[in-house]
């Protein structure tokens, strides 16, 4: 473990700038508040950071008015952690309570906000889910007298695309961790280990190289490529003419790296071998081109064009080439055609180009980057120009 | 890792019958077909087994009509790797597709379908979300002629609470894996380090001992007790008078463990040794107890009684003793008051009392069984009597 691990959680001073910047973005969208409920978001605005939300008996809510505090609303399960936080209005309710869970408390609050503009906030749109019953949400929103619920998400996701430099320094290290990983890893592959066999060693190694957890792991493989890269580690051994996949989110503090490298077993291909250069090129210009004013459609199209020139005909089935990063392993904005998200800099962006380069084979590649003044920081460490290939 | 580990996935005939029993559910509550959107749920239904679900970019839809085979409505991402099921009716869209993520392409295949009761259930209710953003659903639910919208979550948590032997023997391997990861924990405990290295630590060992994953390792502790179970790890170094909880989730082939051990540094004072004696009873209690034909709420007096003898007066914030147990690591019924639910043979459930001793000082304890023709089997390997002590 390197001694220079940035610390764990964030001051008060930050939270604060967050509800700032929710409430000034608040009053521009005519919202009386905005409610949170997904981990990310609930996270985002009160530091509470747990794992709990595993368990999908009790939704968790924060209030954060349009002028004054955040108030956590939350099961009874919750209180005392809640307290560690910079949150100080927490209002508990003895939880599981499947006859109402959290809605008259809820109610309560939002029937006595100040009210100006008779809208609340909710994460209703893209990228977004209400992590409660939708038969309570529905209640809520029949029940609380002369509220409209509005959608919240673009507030919010305009919010968290742009990271602090504390929130930077949180991602440079699970991307740090991340390259140690598959470099440690690199030299431990046991030629012939099945997929599910990879993957447990590949967190393992994650694990030493300081991960607090490795939620995303996908081992794919093919001969000559793969065709997916989503369902795996399956028990497909890996030997000669296997091109294996492995994409990783890892997370330091709950934010996350998210990028993937390939690796060749016994020979190589020169078709996998032509496709593994040019989504390697590919995503050397998606790197030269990140720079702040430029949309991420823009940068969808710096990594097409070298991809076009290689040859691709068909796209993939990804249907973009990267996105947002952060507490979430994909977020806004997303690299592809008609996304006009202009890149700024705090933004951190994957670059992930992907070739169908024949029927049902695929190769994609993917690094992380953090948009700066006057270009970008590469954040993971740059793969080798040249697929490994292991030796039996 | 031992030879007799369970095989990954499931036979078609398994699928089969939870959807012949699914279909027979939907004809007693007069619905056409019911949608799948949440990770769990649509890998119970298909098999589809992925990590991706941590991206929310996506939703991904699984119908399953009243009659006939399930209809898969998934992002292009996904085809490939449904196509590796049991499921043959594919439909997928081109995604991300903002303006259009599977709505359309759901709406057709709900307006398509033949039109009995004129009533789709969906995940609507108790523990259960709609992995979609609301507006989509809100649309949706406007714009498909005629069919409304129900709460098809008693239908089917009625079916996941009841595992079937492949099941059981997918959560019996994850409680040896959790059960031997805490045993060879317990052996290389560093007195001194700090939760979170505790966790990275276990995380390490589950990986040795087989885990597939490992999402959920809370760690919390305090002085001669915890606060809370659900914040943790934090940079708390167990030192002289900390007692440590570890609640941990497990996965072997997306089956859950959940339970937990407390561990003593130093030395453990008469009041924590005594609410740990307390604990340990009551989860024996409860094992005792735990028999086809009771209730969840049976499940928690057995334990209660234990906990009331003992000096127990406050309950604690937990809110419930022990609760179902699957592909989420809490499922439902939970053990409390008011809890109807009769237990049947092939119900996988936690018992998990928790005794608040002092103020702000709690102890919780943990197993994990499944209940059988005329018992129960006891998952995990039984906790000792005694918290063990670490010394300097």
């Amino acid at each position: 473990m390197p001694t220079d691990t940035p610390p764990r959680g964030f001051p008060v001073e930050e939270f604060e700038t967050r509800v700032d910047k929710a409430q000034a973005a608040m009053l521009a969208g005519q919202m009386d508040a905005i409610v949170l409920s997904m981990p990310q978001n609930f996270r985002y605005f009160s530091g509470f950071n747990s794992q709990f939300w595993e368990s999908p008996t009790r939704p968790f809510f924060l209030v954060v008015p349009r002028e004054g505090a955040p108030i956590a609303a939350v099961p009874s399960i919750g209180g005392p952690g809640m307290e560690t936080t910079w949150v100080s209005d927490i209002r508990t309710w003895p939880a599981p309570c499947p006859e109402d869970d959290g809605v008259s408390l809820l109610d309560g609050i939002l029937s006595g906000l100040p009210r100006r503009f008779g809208r609340v906030g909710w994460e209703m749109g893209r990228e977004s889910i209400i992590r409660m019953p939708i038969v309570d949400f529905d209640r809520l929103r029949r029940q609380v007298d002369g509220i409209e619920f509005v959608d919240a998400s673009p507030l919010i996701w305009g919010l968290r695309m742009v990271k602090s430099e504390r929130e930077i320094n949180k991602v440079r290290e699970a991307c740090r961790i991340g390259s140690d990983t598959f470099d440690l890893f690199l030299g431990r592959i046991n030629y012939g280990d099945t997929e599910v066999e990879m993957a447990r060693d590949f967190r393992k190694t994650a694990f030493e190289c300081g991960a607090d957890n490795a939620p995303f792991v996908s081992v794919c493989s093919g001969q000559g490529g793969y065709s997916q890269v989503i369902v795996g580690p399956q028990e497909t051994a890996q030997t000669d003419g296997q091109i294996m996949f492995i994409d990783t989110g890892l997370q330091f503090d709950a934010y996350f790296c998210d990028f993937d490298r390939n690796f060749a077993f016994g020979h190589i291909d020169d078709a996998a071998r032509r496709a593994h250069e040019a989504v390697w090129n590919a995503t050397q210009a998606g790197i030269d081109a990140a720079r702040p004013g430029i949309t991420a459609e823009d940068l969808w199209a710096a990594q097409n064009r070298v991809l076009e020139a290689a040859g691709a005909v068909s796209g993939n089935n990804v249907g973009r080439s990267g996105h947002g990063l952060g507490m979430h392993l994909t977020e806004p904005p997303s690299n592809m055609p008609g996304e006009t998200t202009v890149l700024r800099p705090g933004m951190v962006m994957t670059v992930e180009p992907g070739m169908e380069y024949l029927p049902g084979k695929m190769i994609v590649h993917e690094e992380n980057l953090v948009i700066t003044e006057d270009g970008c920081e590469l954040l993971t460490r740059r793969a080798a120009r040249e697929m490994p290939v292991i030796s039996a």
